[in-house]
């Protein structure tokens, strides 16, 4: 007798230890062992398709030559008309050079492929997107430029991602002024906004205003950058933002660029001193960071009704359970707590938005308004503590998000039509 | 009362006649005129589409994170192992920069698309191979070539498509030398191929050997220069290749290398003419070049038994009516004469070939092998003057290149595995 035995397991020791207790079962052997994960995977996560049958020569000689030399005369006469009849005007490129892919670092342009894939089919799931990943075997600044540019072509915007600081500020800030296609990064921007958007609900909870909240950042890569200026953006006066060796500070000069513009803007009262003492009084914490830097004790130290987004991935800054003893607010990156803070929630509606309202740009503005969308699907009265953002699968979420994305592309005149 | 009519038309000015006759007649009026080509484009051609389902967040966490991390690390640690767990294993990239599109030169990336997307999904419905274009905005070589070595980690094959020559010869070459993925140059090997084909099965129909005929070759761009090195691999010893100005003689120096190339091997009595002249004698006239070069009485001036090939488009070097008084054989590269030669035929057969056996180069052997699998698709019983070539629709094409491919690939020792 054959029986098949599923199960979910925290790593390949747990698989050995499952084995080796049915092994010792009198008359049990184990004949093969197969993993959903890397099942799933084979051959690949995406596959592309036609749009339009192809039948018979008569479809032939319309999708192809002849009759398709008309359409590209049309385009060569107007190049505007690429987005009505090409794919640009429905396609984004996801685009990598793999060098700082989730928590694993400089894995490469092959290993980063799944997750690229991984993005293409949520941009696709969520907000029918065509989403393409282009994951470049160079790590050069210039050379990562240019093949963007040469590609846009295609491409009616460009999702950069998993691109290791500073070289993706660079490559961010150079693209968006030389090209006339849409650029996000989505581990600054989707980051950005999602959190902006669980603190406008976390502040309603408490009853507290950005304005006057102390908010103490913990990583200042790409996440923390963006974070910053979109909270600044937002009205937040009062910002501390730690890196690893402590709270930046006016008056140092750093060896980064972004650094530098970090201490120019924040910590206004020129506080010198460690994360862990920045957290003092202060009523929002929101780590970007490394797991297990602080305590409950630390959390303890803040004011009252405190706001703790403990984002690291997978183990947060901080223990949940025990930021939950002292904090009015506990929120994570991880599915298996209360408030999941998920770019998810972010990339495919505001691409959506980007796109069907044929923007050239990206804005604070446009940033803004997704954050108070994702914030709006949940009601004033469902809110609460533990339910601060919604469910990835909730479909208000990516409509919403794409509605206020092209509006504010149109109000800001940042778009082609 | 409302009624539609569908007509096909050879142009606007047709249309407008049309529409004219129509508003004549008393009481009728035309209300509105689509094109089906154009609403054929309409958002693109081809979309990417998920191969798995997420339907819950298990599934998500499977596709993307945190569990896609494993497969990444798995990449990491055995990049080849990118062939199994991402779409590299059967993705081809359909590279243009837009200067040599169909017979409308250059027109631009953006024009070029249509194109582009019509390859694939004709990769797609014959092969199931995913193909994605790749349309760049820039004519430098050096930057086209780092661009395609750049891009390579997705894919499994480059198809270089409409590049001009000589640009295209040099871009080849370097990225055969510089990858170690397939790359195939459409408008060269695929033609040549395809003419391969269609000469063995019509050099059989008239009971003559390639190594005994005499060829003239009109054209020495991408295609004619494939074409020639094609058919000497294949064993042919007299060959004529003309280009604007007569036919290409030694002791001559050419701008171009490749006309070098030509000079140093074809033409081996110093013939010197034009390609009128040449075609004296000859029992093969092969033309990838202009309209309307030849007469009825040129094919006349032919060897007994003449086979000939006018695939300049839309209009063949010769009228085929015409041709027929005086030749065997004719074939062009149209769809309403019989024997079309089309390209067709060839990539997608050949891309799932190289992709099945993880072929690192294409090599003559393998050309060759394609071209006889396509003409074993036609049994001697059934061949015939007016039917030397299988239609794009028989299915025994792409299976039986593929399989050809696959094996001349193992053969040759040019696959990793």
């Amino acid at each position: 007798m054959c029986i098949d035995i599923s199960a979910n397991t925290r790593g390949q020791d747990h698989v050995d230890a499952i084995e080796a207790v049915i092994n010792q079962r009198p008359g049990a052997q184990v004949r093969r062992i197969s993993d959903r994960t890397f099942l799933m995977h084979m051959g690949g996560k995406i596959e592309t398709t036609s749009k339009v049958p192809l039948r018979s020569r008569d479809d032939l000689s319309r999708a192809y030559t002849p009759g398709v030399a008309r359409v590209c005369l049309a385009i060569a006469k107007d190049p505007a008309e690429a987005r009505r009849f090409t794919i640009k005007g429905n396609t984004v490129a996801v685009v990598t050079d793999g060098t700082a892919v989730l928590g694993l670092g400089d894995i490469g342009p092959e290993a980063a492929m799944p997750v690229m894939e991984g993005k293409a089919i949520l941009f696709k799931q969520f907000a029918d997107v065509n989403a393409w990943p282009v994951a470049l075997d160079t790590k050069d600044t210039e050379e990562i430029i240019a093949i963007c540019k040469a590609l846009a072509p295609a491409y009616g915007g460009i999702n950069l991602e998993d691109i290791s600081a500073p070289r993706c500020f660079e490559i961010e800030e150079r693209l968006r002024d030389e090209l006339d296609i849409p650029v996000f990064h989505d581990d600054q921007h989707g980051t950005a906004i999602v959190t902006q958007a669980a603190l406008v609900n976390a502040l309603k909870v408490v009853g507290k205003s950005i304005e006057d909240v102390k908010i103490v950042i913990s990583g200042v890569g790409a996440a923390g950058f963006a974070i910053i200026r979109l909270l600044m953006a937002s009205g937040a006066r009062h910002i501390r933002a730690a890196g690893r060796d402590g709270v930046i500070e006016r008056g140092t000069v750093y060896a980064e660029e972004h650094r530098n513009w970090i201490a120019h803007h924040t910590n206004e009262e020129a506080f010198s001193g460690s994360l862990r003492q920045a957290l003092a009084g202060a009523d929002v914490f929101i780590g970007v960071s490394a797991p297990n830097l602080l305590t409950g004790d630390d959390i303890a130290t803040m004011n009252e009704d405190a706001i703790v987004f403990a984002m690291a991935n997978p183990d947060p800054e901080v223990d949940p359970d025990e930021a939950s003893d002292h904090a009015a607010i506990v929120a994570t990156g991880r599915s298996d707590y209360p408030n999941q803070i998920n770019n998810v929630l972010v990339f495919p509606g505001f691409f959506r938005g980007l796109l069907d309202s044929a923007a050239t740009g990206v804005t604070d503005g446009m940033m803004l308004a997704a954050a108070e969308a994702i914030a709006s699907c949940i009601d004033d009265h469902e809110l609460h503590p533990g339910y601060l953002i919604p469910s990835v699968f909730d479909p208000k979420v990516a409509a919403r998000v794409a509605d206020a994305v092209s509006r504010a592309a149109r109000q800001g005149g940042v778009t082609r039509s």
